[in-house]
């Protein structure tokens, strides 16, 4: 396939709903072939998913109630981003999810949420030398706060105990920073 | 928070849109405090995704022009699953969308596909001694199929190459029955 040009050209763009934290889209347009179809997807800002790590060697989950799976999922802290660069986002997710401050916070990398329905990009932070306070949390936040010691929750991210392949990812990603500050 | 109760009670449910694939859902309810908000996710049938290894040590990735992100994107081949098992689902993916057939196909775990925003379940497979042929790809996709040596894939896995992070995380889970199959 010719990757020079652009293999989609919008014809139709129309908004089926809008809230200030998403948006969905049917979006109809042209394949380089030229049958028309339409393409339906969520619209959202940026998010950014923090790994913490206490002083102690321990990783700071949450376990949230998802409304759209009707359960309750171990997840790393995560947010949009608002009017903030990634990083300040990341500092304020941490604290009012979980209350938290650190000494360090590193940006590990980042990737599409899900590329096939949203349009966000994910930027993960590793955050090391984590405090926990007293979290803000909003109301449409079913959460549990919990530390967990950091090989376990390693584990748990390899043996499918935490449902959110992003968060699972995440903590994946951040393996290497994490064995390093355990070494440390 | 007490978790033995439902935390979340319903109160309204429409469709703002819907499609075979997947539908937008605005959803009213209360959460335990008594307070009343809109939740809104999109629904979509459970899907599978499939690490395919070739009998010479290669994994079979894709690269996707994803609308939502304007972008092409490494990801492994997936797909929604029908009228069918999910492991009759990952053998017919992997013949429509790599024109490929396994001499092995084994489950290895399911998460949720992103559980703050769509209903799915998404299941793992793991196929060896893949054999490819003729894909027979859907209109809506625009894709390149590629055979990557298998320690340079789980590298971009690891390094934030492959910007799908369900599709990373697919590859790190799989990581070690790919060693197993590298050394066997």
């Amino acid at each position: 396939m010719d990757r020079s040009g652009q293999p989609w050209q919008t014809v139709r763009h129309r908004y089926v709903y809008r809230n200030p934290h998403r948006s969905f889209v049917v979006e109809g347009g042209r394949i380089q072939d030229g049958a028309e179809t339409d393409y339906a997807y969520m619209e959202a800002p940026a998010a950014v998913l923090v790994v913490p790590l206490t002083g102690d060697g321990q990783l700071v989950l949450v376990r949230q109630f998802r409304i759209p799976v009707r359960d309750w999922v171990w997840e790393v802290p995560a947010g949009g981003v608002g009017d903030e660069a990634p990083e300040a986002a990341a500092r304020r997710e941490l604290a009012e999810e979980v209350g938290g401050t650190c000494a360090e916070l590193q940006a590990v990398g980042w990737w599409y949420g899900l590329p096939s329905a949203l349009t966000s990009q994910h930027h993960l932070y590793f955050a090391s030398g984590v405090d926990l306070g007293e979290s803000h949390q909003e109301p449409t936040e079913l959460m549990e706060i919990a530390r967990i010691p950091a090989e376990q929750a390693l584990e748990w991210a390899r043996n499918g105990e935490i449902r959110s392949a992003e968060s699972a990812y995440a903590l994946l990603r951040c393996e290497p920073l994490i064995r390093q500050h355990l070494r440390g």
